[in-house]
């Protein structure tokens, strides 16, 4: 017998989940006070709501399981929404605990008073608003099972204080996720015999299969075929580097998108879409599928879209092997710091088994090429496009990988937004490196602004366009959270930085400054 | 002839509308670039949407009128919609601009697609999607009538790129917004008799009667009649000190409002709502009117509150004057800072005229004391309760006033959620002095968690509610940003400090180390 808190938590540490990110409010206090009463639970707090949902969706992304949130009522969930929508965008399990108001003080529109549901319902994931103590465990048994869903999703569990505080609760017993669906043999067999047709085609893989097995059967479709592999613009984890398929990815740009894929007649598609360009320009297609291309579906988010690129691979070739990235040496460059030697000094440098969160934005467009023959590592990308990404999803892989090094790469003006990550970085001691690229610009704004078209921009619109005035120092607001931090100009500084910070245990932050690419 | 975000902005303008709060996207580059065509319309670029909202917010506050806001698409208005809550509480106009995808490119549901719309409705406020450029000036017209109703409320016009980027738009005249209804004769006439009475009453006044006039009135009734004028818990803006009427303000804690309220026979409110508990707790009521006392309501937001006071107070004693604050000399404290004598350096040295955005929380449970008889002054509170409003409303007061000197007295949990505000103030030169509360702890939460009955905290709750490990260096912090900062641990140090940062122009924040008071 427990009460609704204890019941809950009990209930998510049997299904599973065993780290609850949190900034809580009045409402969660017995929330909080039940984590002392289940051990195997984790409590990692975090300054800011966006830090929570960021974390929780690195969590995911890297174990493939659901971290709880703990969020206080509307303005709290309002603040995760951001980085809600870039894991909605990631598919990854999340469960959402929002704290709301006692049942019976709802009516009287208190000033925290607000809608909850139509946010919680925003992220197109699974919304339930448990209604008696007999409930809270069925309902964060199947919120663990919702989030756990083919494709993995959002689930909220609107949870109004007196459930928490009453006694009576029991916890329940883990509930099993469907499964995702089998390939279907017959779309198998059609794509084999179109791909056997020596037509010019591209198979397009997202989601579960942009890491190592999935690429692997990808490549050797490509091998046994002559098609090409790629992969969508955003996966959420890419698993790349020596000794894994390099497969490229869709650009962001849909002139680069254009020139990728440009001639191609059949378009197959697992585990992604179709791409779309990000944004619209005036006079230029949304559809990057190119003139005159067929878009096929091997297999969509429902279905086990590993399983069936393998089963394809057997059928096109089963002996053949994927061809693997070799292993290449790149020096560290000298000289100034720029967009186009950075990336290289991170190549040179990065550690086996490296866990990146990417959101170097137009700084890192280097990137990949810089560490395609680095030692095998994954990337963690901006999937929703909504900034702010970078340093919650590290924090979140690092504390599902403590044994793995974890390396933002982190544009400036994105940083700004849930800066605070850097203090639960410090708290938990997670072994993050922070490579902060300040150039001192929304650069991709600016680049944005003459794509769309505008008028060449005046002095205002510039002037919102530039992080100058001042410019951040971001070694001193690292150590104002509590983050070693240095600064560098010279490739030769951000190389003996970055190899200082990797041998040194705990968080450490390098502000990068290099000039604007754009 | 223009295109659609000329337009728009030529409209805002000429509807009086001349600050917008931003940050911009893809989709808003069209708006940008108009900015350097429309020069009355001022751009004021904001690091992430929570300063933008509560910049806003803190704008209309201290002017009555809206600025503009500029917002990227769904996840840029979630980052905004805490603050946005806080501002719908204190019934201040926005108007919400929210780029949004071009028309065309909406069914693709490209990676940023989210929907707008719940977002916009969240808050209560207006909501419209601007359908064609036709459309686009007497949209922003109608926006900022909207915004300027009785009550003020947020105007969220969705603006989808194409609208903004396709030529042939116009701008339109501005509209008149509706007046607020004139106060009831009959109801002013029987609260007259009421109050007449002798009966113990309660005359409790909010929304815009909380600065001079309606504070005057207030207490001229009072003076009239023996009953007490109050203020409601949390003013949008209130004006006090020297030369004031010094009405007592409800509590936060139930336990201070029920003191305060305890033997009420008639509680009479006007601009506001009958006090209700922030929070429910297990086993106490939600409703703090008094069991037996009767609530009667002189005049809602949709009326001419002040008028309905004024009415009032002059039937009741056309000859009473208001009982006015004398101004006293406070002496500066001596020794280490508490959260008792802190309070006590701000009074002593409050400049004339100042605008305090008070997020102090716990740690300024004293401060009305303190700042009793300081020269005449406005404090703007956190209406709606989601932390991270006080220094974007400090922002934004500045940008409004900038002749006046804007104090934040900011909590530092609070702080950290929209901490980028600082370098919104470098960037302006706002004359804004932050006077950081640090006391290293949600200190409100540990005096929730006992409240609500939790069982005492184990170690895991209380290292939640816990803000050392580390403990946060905001003059590192804010000079990172760009701001002037200097750490205090003495009251000396504070008063010498807070007197040069008032002395010299721009921003400058004090990092005051002081003991939770809990």
């Amino acid at each position: 017998m427990s009460n609704g808190a204890q019941a809950l938590i009990t209930t998510l540490v049997d299904s599973g989940v065993r780290v609850c990110f949190g900034n809580p409010g009045t409402s969660e206090m017995h929330f909080v006070a039940a984590l002392d009463s289940v051990p195997q639970m984790r409590g990692v707090l975090c300054l800011s709501e966006g830090v929570v949902t960021g974390a929780a969706d690195g969590y995911a992304r890297v174990t493939g399981r659901p971290a709880a949130t703990l969020l206080h009522l509307g303005p709290g969930l309002g603040n995760g929404l951001a980085n809600l929508h870039n894991a909605r965008r990631a598919h990854v399990p999340i469960v959402n605990v929002i704290g709301d108001h006692a049942t019976c003080h709802k009516k009287y529109d208190a000033p925290l008073e607000s809608d909850i549901e139509p946010l919680a319902e925003w992220s197109h994931g699974w919304v339930r608003r448990t209604e008696s103590g007999a409930d809270v465990g069925r309902d964060a048994a199947e919120a663990v099972a919702a989030s756990l869903s083919s494709p993995a999703r959002i689930a909220n569990l609107i949870l109004p204080a007196d459930i928490s505080w009453d006694e009576g609760a029991e916890a329940a017993a883990p509930i099993t996720p469907s499964s995702p669906t089998g390939p279907d043999p017959a779309v198998v067999a059609d794509l084999a015999e179109l791909l056997r047709s020596g037509q010019n085609s591209v198979l397009l893989v997202g989601g579960p299969a942009t890491t190592a097995r999935g690429l692997a059967a990808a490549d050797r479709i490509a091998a046994a075929t002559g098609a090409r592999a790629m992969v969508e613009t955003f996966p959420a984890r890419l698993t790349r580097g020596a000794g894994v398929p390099a497969l490229e990815r869709i650009g962001y740009l849909a002139e680069q998108a254009a020139f990728q894929l440009d001639g191609v007649e059949n378009l197959i598609v697992a585990g992604t879409r179709a791409p779309v360009s990000f944004f619209a320009y005036p006079g230029k297609p949304s559809d990057l599928v190119p003139e005159g291309a067929t878009v096929h579906h091997l297999a969509g988010l429902d279905t086990d879209v590993v399983a069936a690129l393998e089963h394809l691979a057997d059928l096109l070739g089963p002996g053949t092997e994927p061809r693997l990235a070799p292993a290449t040496d790149v020096a560290v460059p000298s000289g100034e710091l720029t967009a186009q030697n950075w990336v290289q000094v991170i190549g040179a440098l990065l550690p086996e088994n490296a866990i990146i969160s990417d959101e170097s934005n137009t700084s890192g467009i280097l990137l990949p090429t810089a560490t395609a023959g680095s030692p095998r590592h994954d990337v963690l990308t901006l999937t929703g496009g909504a900034i702010g990404q970078g340093l919650p999803v590290a924090v979140g892989a690092a504390v599902a990988a403590p044994d793995r090094p974890v390396i933002a790469l982190q544009a400036d003006g994105s940083a700004a937004y849930t800066i605070s990550a850097l203090w639960t970085m410090a708290r938990e001691n997670l072994n993050v490196t922070t490579v902060l690229l300040n150039n001192s610009a929304y650069a991709i704004l600016k680049l944005e602004l003459s794509r769309v078209g505008a008028q060449a921009g005046g002095p205002k619109a510039n002037d919102l366009l530039d992080l100058t005035r001042p410019t951040m120092d971001f070694a001193k607001i690292a150590e104002g959270f509590g983050v070693p931090a240095s600064a560098a100009t010279t490739c030769e500084e951000l190389a003996a930085q970055f190899a200082a910070a990797l041998a040194e245990p705990g968080p450490h932050l390098i502000d990068a400054r290099i000039p604007a690419l754009f």
